[in-house]
């Protein structure tokens, strides 16, 4: 049995996990913490969460709110999971992080990625940074297991593009400085926080690309992709041009992928190439450019990545196409897939649900 | 360990009931039949199920669609369950039939109804009408047992009003020939069939009634009101004046039910008296006008109903909002939840889930 | 040629009214007020308007907005028109106000409709109230003239009742204390304002039924049906109760208006009554039950109502569904329509405008 | 005064150019022709047309579908207005057809174009060809004048394309072989043609990427750059990767377009240049990336395409992401457009409108 607490409860992130661990047959929440509703019960927030969770919501610097755990979410913004991590460690806990914070291992590399995003380049606590492993179970497997202190866990972009990407990248396929990432996005990615953008009259019947000037996690894309190529001898260091969309659906991340090929292939290769690649991932399906399956309804709420491989000859360019649940592949269903790994469980423990439809 | 065959696999209610039976305990899909896909895994069909089903789909006059089952779901259109279901039946399977093909046990009772909605008024099989029992588990749960044969699972508008009127009904709170059922559903309640007034572009911004002179629910409505009141002398027959409404979204049916009061009454009274009606029924959520769950979402992809009481007592009308998922409570659900009743299973068996939000 | 004003132009009523008066021939627009957005062009707030009206919007409070004009439209909260009128009316305008401020003609009812919905009974400027005219002018064609001073732009759920059921209560048709009003508007309705429901995630797949206690147009619309009635010898006085409702689109209210018949009929009677009642209002279209112009995307972004009317002989009831685009029939398009009428013009310029579809 | 004639009147494309025409001051339709909805008024089709547009469409092979008209608008599926230009050329009038039977003006490049998308390669009136131009108005305003006979229309994600990179292909700022074309439509763009991904249920909450294997608008897309590259001695044929994929809304094209610069550049040149190629258009705004007109809905309803430049530094590429509307100026109201300078109106006659919001 792992005992478990939420912070940041009251959110998209934290609802999503909430319900992922209510069917988890070896989790037990024990604490939920959040700003908002505080002294509610969390079914009152979520009433869809009525019978099954009825938890109270407490605050985070309350005697309740420090209760020890196995496993702690930080489903928090940036800033507060650097700080609050040290006190859940010496609790006993493993942390899963769902912010920026520690995705990235070393002070200089921290630095670097919020610098670039107009951020403190200063981590409060760069002591922590050396504990942490990236989240992507799919690339880091081994890495995440029950020694392991703190999992970052990925953007719900950046994931999709990596999955998309790392086995070009690590067969040496495509020229790393020529990728380009075209990511859309439902709306639920961009939070529950009210803003004029996601209002639904002003959402409905429009789509638009967003921060032109340079997104969050570029970085991690660019570490990752660089990682795996590294690995592979393929050398040389990713470069992604990424632009960030939003249209008018909920849930769903769409990202078309593409990069120069560096030698002759077709979709054959590739389809090999991918699906030795992902042969002991069970939640990334590989699929071929007529596929029924490329649409992000067919992964809806389930921890599935359907990746859509192409290949344009006359152009000689590689496009990939990625649909997973941003908030469930994107977030949530790879903490808890993460969860698992850490506590030893089998990876796929509580995450097989195809969804429903339509 | 049941054997479960599934007649009209290709529609909504057909993978509606896979997606519930993947899920049960005690349930296996043996026969999947279809007119469409034949020959295909329903995986191609509903690429979300892939590795959850990828059985194939079968046609209907073939030796394989013959498959002894325990439990017969005919999600299929008026007309086919009632030439189909004898045969099941000698096999030994025990019916839940989704049409109006047997939501009436008398010859007399479906004439009227077939003639009302302008069909053939003949039953094809009238001898199995006394063996049906209608499919809501809240007002016959008794009847719903292992020695039953035929289940005929309520239509989805009504199960709504069912539920939404029935404690008034049966407390004589109001005028049974003053009922208004104003009944919205979302897209889906029209099934899959192509059709232009569903075709995106025609849908996504628009709302309408439609079949204004006359619904098939409402005979249903009529009878089981009928039915509940005279049970409790509050005696007189319900007369159910009805509007069908489609509004832009998938899922869901929020039915606006008005009756003139009969007594004084105030809204704590009226909720006492609905939640002591629905003491045992565990899909049944009774909640105040002021409850944050009114809205169809907090249904969505689950067997609950959110029933909302209100009095006016300036125009002295009882007023309920009735909130369900049309494809779960309004269809798959209710089958599933007379399936567990069938076969003396516990009621809620593979059905307790709090769906997904957002 | 006329020089009109609009406060609270930064809103859904004020953008919709500056759209409609950059077609209208006789219209100039001479200053934008609003709390928000102060010093910047309003094409800056509403892009689409860039090169077609980038007007700097003043505040409130400025000399720049005490700029006379012929017609002020009061795009303005409850409580605002009522204070900002007197002035207006001293520099020679006439007004049409989008609140509550101007429904009523006198203290007692305008104590009455704010007692009703929580609010400080007392009206700022009570004198104001008898230069006011309700401004249907469907039902007040001859009072909106060059010499009145004052318009109350009516309701959006109450105009569409208000026109659904005037033929009836006018003839006699129906029991007047047995009007209900299920009303369902997209969530435009609710304005700009940022509100948790209506943030994308939690709108797009969901429709509740809110202010269960009492919503702010009830009054108007039984007040404008007591006077039809009356002046008809129908007598009684209206008695409605009514339901809102919020669906997941943008524009568009779909109210479904039931009546208990006091007299034999049927269809064609009614269109007859209701074709007569109409024939000298261009904005109605008076439409059968089988009419294929039942949607609100037939009036989108129009200030037609379609008005469909059935009769249910089993349960003697009339029954007819309205439907408008709230922001326009039931907004910008009313106030422009009276305009017209303020002014002399003939009652559609302006307003002759199909919409668009899909 | 232009008398004008739509062939395909029953489709999106017909009632889109006859919503423009009933506004345009000069236009005046003679004749509906359509094989659907034949000898029914096209407001019985549209609703939203009663009382502007109440004309009974004839069918094809009529004596009154043979009626004389100044212009035509083919708004037929490929090879239907191949055939049936000659007649009306005949007869007198210009052509603007909205299929691809005219974009190409040699029977070489008409056959290229029809085998990378799998047709007949053999026109069907290869004559007919070097009459025709490219309705890019913004490209060829002076070739689409009173003495052209037939306009071509562009595809709707042609044109925002073409509009995006045409300033940068001319001004030799992107490696022409390296361009990247990532577009995304609303559902609309798919016509008006039942299809069970844009059934509404199954479309509501999905998007997806389709035809991988190769877009037909493609070709035209590298013709026009390739064609205004030589023109400026930037030379290169233009080669672009294509991926069309469609989103849940309406109207509207996103298109996100990717170039390797070639030169050392900024945000602040592009945009100049940009600019400065487009001053005598009216139709073009040229937008910075932190612009708030960013997005489909400030265009929906318009003949505007809204392009948003910008320069990632750090990848040495150019990113333009283009926002039309694809019905107008991916369709109709580039039709229109086209019609005025063939007839000798100013540009923009009948086309001035902002459209509305939300």
């Amino acid at each position: 049995m792992t005992r478990v607490k939420v912070v940041g409860a009251s959110g998209y992130g934290g609802v999503g996990i909430i319900e992922l661990l209510l069917r988890h047959p070896e989790a037990r929440i024990v604490t939920l913490v959040a700003q908002e509703s505080v002294g509610a019960p969390v079914s009152e927030l979520y009433p869809h969460l009525a019978g099954f969770c009825d938890m109270t919501i407490v605050a985070p610097d309350t005697p309740e709110a420090q209760e020890p755990a196995d496993i702690v979410f930080m489903s928090t913004p940036d800033g507060v999971g650097m700080k609050a991590s040290r006190a859940e460690l010496e609790r006993g806990a493993q942390i899963i992080d769902f912010s920026g914070d520690f995705r990235f291992n070393t002070e200089a590399e921290y630095a670097e990625y919020a610098t670039r995003i107009g951020k403190n380049p200063v981590h409060a606590d760069p002591a922590l940074l050396p504990l942490s492993v990236y989240g992507a179970a799919e690339l880091h497997r081994d890495e995440i297991n029950p020694s392991r202190k703190i999992v970052g866990n990925p953007g719900c972009f950046a994931i999709s593009c990596i999955l998309g990407l790392a086995p070009a990248a690590a067969s040496g396929l495509v020229r790393m400085d020529s990728l380009i990432c075209d990511c859309k996005s439902g709306v639920s990615g961009a939070g529950k926080k009210l803003a004029s953008a996601h209002h639904f009259p002003n959402r409905y019947e429009t789509m638009n690309a967003y921060r032109l000037s340079g997104h969050q996690h570029v970085m991690e894309i660019e570490r990752e992709l660089t990682r795996v190529a590294g690995a592979n001898d393929a050398g040389a260091t990713a470069l992604v041009t990424f632009t960030a969309q939003v249209v008018p659906m909920c849930r769903g991340i769409m990202s078309c992928l593409y990069g120069e090929l560096v030698r002759e292939t077709d979709e054959t290769d590739v389809l090999s190439l991918y699906k030795e690649f992902y042969k002991d991932s069970p939640f990334v399906r590989v699929l071929p450019s007529n596929s029924p399956a490329g649409g992000t309804s067919f992964v809806r709420g389930t921890n599935y990545a359907n990746i859509v491989v192409s290949v344009d000859k006359r152009t000689r360019k590689l496009r990939v196409v990625s649909y997973i649940d941003n908030l469930m592949k994107g977030q949530a269903g790879s903490a808890l897939q993460c969860m698992n790994l850490l506590r030893g469980y089998p990876e796929t423990m509580g995450l097989c649900s195809p969804g429903f439809y339509p």
